[in-house]
């Protein structure tokens, strides 16, 4: 791979991340070991951000893979295509990470089939290996290349959970949304709005957290903060704003919807 | 892609579209905010016309995609194709419309596999970017790109729904049949019948609606409506054109064709 | 596609059909308001006769597909083949009679897999296109395309129905076995035996048609009295040709098979 | 297709059939009016026998097709192959057959996935059209094609049924194992022995075949009964050689072994 | 095929097989007769050696195909390969076996999926061909083809088992360990060990084989009893051995591992 | 294959492995017989790193395989790819292994499907073959060649277990967590800690190992033990580094985790 082509995953501006306690030390220190990292935490709350800002901070090459159930093996490590001259071999995303020693971050792992997550299994170790079994080549991973995966521990079930040789493959750091102040901070910034407003809406998401597990499925995440307050600083109605962006992606029980509204109501 | 591909995708007439509330302006400040939107709502009560007119106002391409089960996450972002010199690389609609910013409407997401929705995430958050896994690139949306879905809230189900993952990254509009005068508008103007007929299809379109979810999966829709009022302008009888167009399609159940026979028979 | 190949989808003669009721009537007014239509009704009571006999009135080319649970996207839309010289984009069925201006029969339309119908709706309503997404092409409809669809309700399952959203782009007519008189006459014409010999015929039909829901999937259908008037025509005797065409391909169920024989030696 | 690739379906030598009934008129008379014949009756009684006795008397190619539930409708229909100058399409034996006009014996039809059966739909009306939609061809069949199916009604469940859309374009036959004087000439002629032995045989059978449906999923067919009798042929002792292939081939079960096997030696 | 390739298919040497009863006498009458042939009893009893064994004597190649879920009808018939000059057939072990005249053991037929055996059934009857319908070719068996199945009763289940239709088509050989005396001689001969511990090692055997089906799945097969005599030779004390090679691959079950020991302790 | 290919599966340095039984003896031996060899027990007790240690005593080379759900046989056996001149074969590691005398490991063969373990069967008993069908060709192996599987009794399931005829093709080696002196000496050596750290973090780990079936789908791993020494020798504080790396990669369950924690604080 080029020089040029590794260029496009290079993360050329600090990210804005706003740390909540030691994450920062405890990932330098994996790294420093290339321990693999496992991040857990609900959907919008910074994980995707928090793995920018260590591959900026640690000047790495950052290649993403947001995981589904239909990636299989091949999407991960690669496959071969027809050329002009024949077949070639074309690197996946882990097995370029692999080379060029970038941070690979396969986003929501728990969505891949339990046993694609396999394929990891021989880098997560003290060999730092990849086979390619197709193509009769085994991979030694670049010194600096780290992995990190994410996962939600909401959605796990007996059906959808990462095997225990898997898990014991990983350290794990915890997040959830900052508190109070630290949430504010990132609303008025990443949305554009005053302190005052910001305030309003992590206390908003503060009531409606509390429903989590009491007819929502997920409370309201920072990022959906971010988006009221993009579209207050636009110039709608901040209920309006709300409504739109707090309350009808959540549900569509009438009950809920109810609740959800009056919320917005006691500070709009 | 050569500026005449693009022109395909353009809408060149003004599509007839009454609005029924602040749908524009809220969809104005999420387009400007580029935050992805969700259109909720249910069959044939103007969802995809909603969309055709906010490309044709906002001077954009339009590509839409109809999603279904078989889709594969290949099909929206691309695939090789064998050549006359072997391989080359095919951009799938959410490929082109990111590359060109068009907005991209993925008609009844919910279709689709859940986790191929996956592989909309990175373009629907801060980075914007779609990673082409197995061509190595990453590409980074227009700025004008912009992507929209629609789903109806009725077809939920256990094993059909969006993740809260995915559910987070859109702000939401509602959508329901417009109020009568506004709808028999619509019919009169698209059907090509007096007001007076218009009106009468609309009460009994009224009628059907308060059977939903007692004996009726879903409404008579305002397509079907139009269809009604389209065979009475050919000279087709009121009873007839009703009987065919808002009673057979919907039911084979021989006492709600009754119910519904006689609500036609109470107007014509 | 040159003239000589759309040649072999046209409907040289006139097909034998003999109308029931209102039907030429409303399929004319819906053809010209190019609105699709939906055909319901039992196995073998003409409907696939009824769109051929539409096609050569209308002078219309008729493509038609059998649908199946097999039957891909792909099958309907086209595929990329291999050439000489590399890919090679090949219309299926369905995007050649859009492009040809055909009537598109997709006949037992539920057989397909729910999700796949969903490519026909942007054909359905007033965009009347069609994406080819994999090719990167959008097709608009011919102006003389139309789209008829069959279905029996009698297969209707929870598992296997259209959606609503899907339903709801047809005007819908109803079909079923033709009164005495009529089917006698089709039965006499078609397999070649005199007024009485048909009647006979009929009668068995109608008896055992009462049975249907108590014992049988479904009743003798005006096909199978043409195919035991066939076998009578080449001299078979008459309760013998019964057995083999009215009793046996219908059931295996021993005090079933003797109702119908019994019903049979009534009339021979 | 060369008149030498033709030449390998015909069947060259009278194949040894009895016939038991009034099948051979039926036949004839079914094969006269074209129209398509479903054979029902247990394995090994002689129905693909039969066909090959059939085409042989009217002087037909037989193309048989063993179905099974992995088969698609490409492998009856044909397909594209890749060849030195691009892909070429290579027709499957149905259509093989419908163009040569060859008897087409798709034997186990059940087998076949429910919706596979779909494809034999138009070749099976009045139409007797085949339509390649892969390859945007109307087959017109040759005016000696014939369809015909077997099927065995002891496999019939709820899951794997010819629908009645199929079910209703046959005329049906009943297959059975001959009465015991015709069944015994059979086993004589077929496996070497004197009539006193085949005479033997098949009372074992005919005990054995009492015994189905009571802890027996299916009797002892002609088939394995000529295969003891070739073994007594060959010197092996007639106890053993009916252990060995009327006893162990049709059940595991110690009972039903040990009361087969008392019926054995009540004969040897 | 050339004689050269046909060459790596024979069996040179005499394999060791011990005959326990009439089946070798069995099998020639039925090879005599061109009868397929079923070979039933539990893993490592010495099938496969048997079928070696034939194939030796009867001077004829031998091609086993070790069957599995995956395995679909082309992989036991063959398929079209991509060549410099196009496509290529490339005969599949059925296939090649019936051309040169080989014996085709299919072992553990069971474990295809039940519809693929439905691809033998024309090599078993009269007609002994085997239609390549994707080559459009109709292969006749070579004259000393011979087809032979094994599989194990105690692995059927509902859902895995031989049709009816398949099982009449074969003529059975039970199989089971072979006497005390001679699995004595075969252990000490196969395993390098005095008549004395083989003896041990059998005794062993028959208390675990009491266990079948009170706690045990199967029985110590005489593989394993070789395998510990095997580790005795290469001076391995017996107790662990025996521990290595019967008890730990049995079972992980801690009450019937101690019981086994017990059973190795008693002896040694 | 090169010798320079084979040079990458060569172990060129010794492995740290501290023996805990007569596993290396048991091991030789079974070598020396050519017996498989099947290793169980819990994840992250140091199976993958004994089969390293022994291919490096015996100079073998070493071709490990992660089994998973999606590896179909053609992953192990090998395929045909696409080259300038047409189709080459490609082999697959087991392939590559039984060629060049290498030890093939499976690591967590309980993963693949059921039936792909079939492969394996030839190369396991006195045949040592390998057919590969597709190509027609019957390997036969190296005299070197060694097969050894991994699989963790823990994860059997009704669904998922090799079956009787699978299992009894190999000799059994039980692994388990090393005794405390010995695992704390293994942590101390790996993970760069003190004797006296070491302990303390052996002492955490047998007092989760107690949780396994209480709560704790299985114990803590020397691994993680390993990588808790890692954080530790790095500057983290020993409760955060134990908290990272022994409770939340465990667990998501609150008692389970304030349990464990409480653990750590007892020690750190």
């Amino acid at each position: 791979m080029s020089e040029q082509d590794i260029e496009q995953y290079r993360v050329h501006e600090a990210p804005y991340y706003r740390p909540v306690g030691d994450e920062l030390e405890l990932y330098r220190a994996a790294y420093d070991a290339r321990m693999p990292v496992m991040l857990k935490g609900p959907t919008g709350c910074g994980k995707s951000r928090f793995v920018e800002y260590m591959a900026y901070e640690l000047g790495r090459p950052l290649i993403t893979v947001a995981c589904n159930e239909d990636m299989t093996a091949a999407d991960l490590i690669g496959r071969y295509l027809l050329d002009a001259d024949g077949t070639r071999w074309q690197d996946g995303p882990l097995t370029t990470a692999a080379r060029i020693g970038a941070i690979c971050y396969l986003d929501e792992v728990v969505e891949a089939r339990q046993d694609t997550t396999v394929v990891i299994h021989p880098l997560t170790d003290h060999r730092r290996t990849l086979p390619l079994e197709k193509k009769g080549e085994l991979v030694h991973a670049h010194q600096d290349f780290h992995l990190v995966i994410s996962y939600n521990p909401g959605y796990q079930s007996l059906l959808k959970d990462l095997k225990q040789s898997t898990k014991q493959r990983f350290g794990a750091l915890d997040f959830s949304y900052p508190e109070a102040a630290v949430e504010a901070e990132v609303v008025a910034h990443e949305g554009g709005v005053d302190a005052q407003t910001a305030d309003k809406l992590v206390q908003i998401a503060h009531r409606a957290r509390n429903l989590k597990g009491h007819g929502l499925d997920e409370g309201i995440s920072t990022r959906l903060l971010v988006y009221a307050a993009s579209l207050i600083a636009k110039g709608i109605a901040p209920a309006a704003a709300c409504t739109m962006t707090l309350v009808r992606p959540l549900t569509d029980d009438p009950d809920m919807r109810e609740t959800l509204d009056q919320a917005v109501a006691t500070y709009f």
